[in-house]
């Protein structure tokens, strides 16, 4: 996470992830491809459905954390590797929990994500990582929350000396 | 679920939801969009990462099986209407928890999903709808567990008559 190691994540950390805009166009193109259901794929399936209009799949809006989540790390790690520290890449996720479609997201909404730190722990079976915990969530542009998960990262711990 | 009423799934309902092939180009595709980990991006930034070569993003692991599983309900539910009777529409989903990415997805796999009614629940707040509960999971071509969640759907009641 931000190009940082292990050691150097505390808990309470929070980071911005930036935004993602969903549009008529990204929310057609996820929905034909992975969730084809009425109310995803046009205006008349979405006003006869459950949120009254046509809206994103709620897997795209996870996809749109993702996204973000990954440019966020690569830029902060660009820092670090320019300013000549040494600083490792994000880890995999082996899986997550409590995650919550909170409201719809509709053509033109942009989602705003963030990433808090919520815990840390080593790893006997792994010593060269360790676990970040995080809750991570997503607010519209009228600051409702209408995403969040709470999330988990392998993580490089530093070399040792 | 497969174009039933919540009063016609019961506990235990196991559905096979069909497969998703996974090809270098689609793992590509979905990974430049939403997923751009060098792990996800080439066989070179695979073979440095943590799975031994190019795998697919968590995110198109789950996505796979949104597709297979609106496919199976929507053939579900076209035989019943084909057959006159009343079939709802699969409704959305609030969440889920516990999702597990327990082994990397490589180009060339075929993952195969199902889901097992683990129960249900009628809502006070919303009278027409009930919640159901499933275990969700995915095997590959060998048989190994790559993924599992456990989810929860809402789904219409029968009519009042």
């Amino acid at each position: 996470m931000l190009g940082l190691f292990l050691e150097d994540i505390d808990e309470g950390l929070s980071v911005d992830l930036g935004s993602y805009h969903f549009t008529r166009e990204n929310i057609l193109r996820f929905a034909r491809k992975y969730d084809p259901q009425p109310f995803h794929l046009s205006d008349e399936g979405g006003f006869r459905g459950p949120f009254g209009g046509l809206s994103a799949s709620g897997w795209h809006t996870a996809a749109g954390w993702m996204k973000c989540f990954v440019a966020t790390n690569d830029a902060a790690r660009a820092k670090l590797l320019a300013a000549g520290k040494t600083s490792p890449e994000v880890g995999p996720g082996p899986g997550f929990t409590n995650l919550k479609w909170l409201k719809p997201v509709y053509p033109g909404d942009t989602v705003r994500y963030s990433s808090r730190v919520t815990g840390k722990r080593e790893l006997a079976s792994r010593p060269q990582w360790g676990l970040v915990f995080s809750m991570n969530e997503g607010f519209n542009q009228k600051d409702e929350l209408v995403f969040s998960f709470e999330g988990k990262v392998f993580t490089a711990r530093l070399p040792s000396p």
